[in-house]
Formats: structure tokens, C-alpha cells, sequence
């Protein structure tokens, strides 16, 4: 499916005014099924959606493994998709979805306010390094890559890369189905997360550091702002979290020494 | 509360780096408990909560008139939020909740992909008019008011306004949260939204545009893009959709006449 489209709108600018055929950003409502029942709408760009599913699947813990996939079927024009999983762990996940806890202390720390993330983020094992160089250069292929934010101005770019190069790449309306859809792409090819990295255009909240810490990838690099939950959870988890990477600058959030200079 | 903070960053430039105190934005989970269940923790920035509680139970369709709610209390250090309402339409919102259809034609039209949303979204009955200029001023005002956004870079603006000056402000880290904020303002003050205007620094998607529906507004203006289904919403709505307002030049998607020149 096209993730844009011409639309015609009236573009003005002082006193001038045109009618112009213009392009604009496709939002998709796309509906996962889950063993038959209805599980969520997402509203998203309509690309790679069979990514965007198995990473929303992995990052709200309805599987672990690629193995508990036992059918996945994009149906009724893209507009659906039914997953058969061996739900071996749904009695668990029913009672503690959506189940917020707001007391501190929930298990291991005070930063996490849900107790299935608490309990299925893992802190990092494996360090990694990495030279301010290569963030300034991953980033400047980022930008590159961002088309369909030129043309329309309406998504977000996410991507999964090594410290070499970008190996997955995604945009969407929604910095989080962006985010699911390269670790979606990973988790196709039963990648190795522990020594990748995210590169993300958005802004960074609790939620994608959980997505991030979930699949154990040490750092996580924004052109835009974090927010202080975010931090908190990288410190808590060991991830190293860069924002605002914009040409040769950066700010580093936490693990100081993990920047090697 | 506040809604930032300061934290000890690295910042890195080109060959030189130094450790500085940052300021960060505050990410702030709230639980909004209804008639005593828990029902949602919303990701905000801790200010205008009471606002914020009060906006989502419109937009979500809980509350459909202030005069249902019985009880509104902040509590646990701003954390929570207690809120009873008379629930006489409980039955069919739990029918309905989390049933996305994706079936087209679900009742009024095709654009809706949600029961509860297609059912409480009214056409716009009583047109509005706004000339450029006013678009141009207004929004110059909105940016003058982002202070937040200028110290942090990680929050979005919404405000509701009138063609002659802006009502109500806020900031949040979600551009959701904004407009609820703004939309529950006036919800307390029990304000007529028919002759208003909503203007945000954000994205413009179908979500948006529903929320801004619901209460009758007949015009939401935007510096940055909508989405298709946005466009689409705001053609069977009525609402009239201009993005990409920036100085003097401005994007109008629908309603080409309600621009008076």
C-alpha cells in the first residue's frame, strides 16, 4: 500500500493563494487479531506491517520468541492481520495488562509503573562502546534515508544499525510503530540485539526506552529530546541514551564512560 | 509539581566535551481511577492534571456533560486522580471500548474506525470564517507563549482559542495530553467550543481530529502536517484543517471557502 497521496489543498503565503495537489502522509487503521480475538487497532503508516505486528507483539510481551509464532496472515486489504501464537503465558499476562502500578518499589525499581515491564526488561550484560565519530556518521546516513519525512513532513524515522552500518530502516506516522517495525524486521531474522543500536528522529519517553531495554540493545540515539523517565530507565537498565544528535553535536544522558573518545 | 528538572549531562561538540546541568522535561505517570476502578495511567507532564483527567473523560466518551461528575480528587503526591461519575451509559461504553471496527460504513460513514468515536462525533452545524491574517496572529502569539518547548525541546503546545486571542495554554511531552489539557479546561468553565479554535504545534492525525470534533470546534490549526485520515475526518466532519502554519504561510486542506481573503 502507498504510505502518501496527493491531496489538493489551498497553499498560501501572504496574499498569494494556489490550489495545488500537494502530498500527504497515509494513516492506516490496522487491526491485529490475536488467536482470534481482537487485540488493538494501530493507527500507522501501511508498510511493513507484518513487522509492525511481531514487534508490538515482542514489545507489549505477548511472545518472547519467534518459535510461539504458529501462523501470521495479513487479510481484508492490509487492513487486518491474525497471529496464532502458543499462548502459553496468557493467564500471567491477562491479569497484569493494562494494570498500572503507581506505587514505587514494584520488584526491582521505582522507575517502571507496570509490573509486566518491571518483571520482562532485562538490564544490559554485554557493555558496549561506541566513538562520538560514529554517531555523528550513523546519524548523517539516518537523515539521508528520511524521504517520505521531505515529501510530507508527517512521520518519524527509526532505525536498527550495527556501529558499522544501518540495517533496518522504518518510517511511520507514530515514533513507536516506527520503532516496532526495525525490531520487528530483527526479530524475522532471529537478530542479535545485544550489540545494535537504535537511531530514532523522535523524541524519546519511557515507552521506547522499554521497547529498547526489552530486547537488551545497549544505546539509543535521538535527534530529539528524552524526557527524565527515559533517563532514569537507562540509568536503571544500563542503556545509553544520546539526544539531540544533530551534525557534530550530542547530548549523552548517562553510562559517561561508554563514549570512547 | 514541576514539569522539569535539572540533570547532569555530557555535551559533546565536535573534539570538545563538558559535563553541564541540562534541564530535562518531566515525564509524570497518572492514574486516572473511575468510580473506583483504575482505568488508565496516561504518560504526562505533571501540570493542569485535574484539566487533563476531566479533557480524556470527554474525549474518551465517559462523560458527555460536566454535570455528571460527582467527585474529583488529586491524590498520593499527584500520582492518582479519584473521579465519580454518574455512570448511566456504562453498559454500552464497555460494549463498545477497545472494538475497533474495520469493516467501512460502520453507521455514518467511512472514515471512523471506532463505534464510540463514529456515534459521538457531531457534523459541525454552525460554519466559521477566519481570515488569514488572524491565523497568522494567533499563531505567532502561540509560539511567543512555548517556553518550555525552548528550555526542554521535548514537549508539544495546544491552545484553545477565539479569533481574537488565546484562552487557554498548555505544554505536555504527549501532543494528545495538550489538547486534552486545553479541552478540559474549558470543560470546566463549561465554555461554548462551538465559535473556538484549537492551534498545536503537532501532528495532526485522525485522534486529533476526533477529540476536536467531539466538541463541536469548527476549525484546528497546526505548524506542522496532518495525516490523510485527518483530511478525510475533517471533510465529513466539517472541521476545517490547516496545517503547516509557519510566519505567513499556511496549508488549508478542506473548507477552501471558510478562508475569507
Amino acid at each position: 500500500m502507498e504510505v502518501k497521496k496527493y491531496m489538493e489543498i489551498l497553499k498560501l503565503q501572504g496574499q498569494s493563494n494556489k490550489l495545488i495537489q500537494d502530498q500527504v502522509v497515509v494513516e492506516h487503521p490496522f487491526t491485529i487479531f490475536l488467536n482470534q480475538e481482537e487485540l488493538v487497532t494501530i493507527l500507522c503508516s501501511p508498510d511493513l506491517l507484518k513487522e509492525l505486528a511481531l514487534g508490538f507483539l515482542f514489545s507489549e510481551n505477548y511472545i518472547e520468541d519467534l518459535g510461539e509464532i504458529e501462523k501470521m496472515e495479513i487479510g481484508q486489504g492490509s487492513k487486518t492481520i491474525n497471529i496464532r501464537i502458543k499462548d502459553k503465558n496468557r493467564d500471567l499476562r491477562d491479569k497484569y495488562r493494562g494494570r498500572r502500578t503507581i506505587t514505587s518499589g514494584c520488584g526491582k525499581n521505582t522507575s517502571f509503573y507496570n509490573i509486566v515491564d518491571s518483571k520482562s526488561s532485562k538490564k544490559i550484560s554485554k557493555k558496549m562502546y561506541i566513538k562520538p565519530m560514529v554517531v555523528v556518521q550513523l546519524m548523517k546516513e539516518f537523515n539521508n534515508l528520511s524521504v517520505l519525512f521531505k515529501e510530507t513532513g508527517g512521520v518519524h524515522s527509526c532505525a536498527l544499525a550495527s556501529t558499522e552500518k544501518i540495517i533496518f530502516y522504518a518510517e511511520d506516522i507514530g515514533r513507536h510503530n516506527a520503532l516496532d517495525k526495525v525490531l520487528g524486521s530483527g526479530h524475522l531474522l532471529d537478530l542479535d540485539f545485544t550489540d545494535k543500536l537504535v537511531l530514532s528522529t523522535g523524541r524519546i519517553s519511557s515507552e521506547m526506552l522499554i521497547k529498547t531495554g526489552r530486547r537488551g540493545i545497549p544505546i539509543i540515539i535521538s535527534r530529539s529530546a528524552p524526557t527524565s523517565l527515559a533517563i532514569d530507565l537507562a540509568k536503571e537498565l544500563g542503556i545509553t541514551l544520546i539526544g539531540f544528535a544533530r551534525g557534530d553535536k550530542m547530548n549523552i544522558y548517562n553510562n559517561f564512560p561508554s563514549v570512547d573518545f
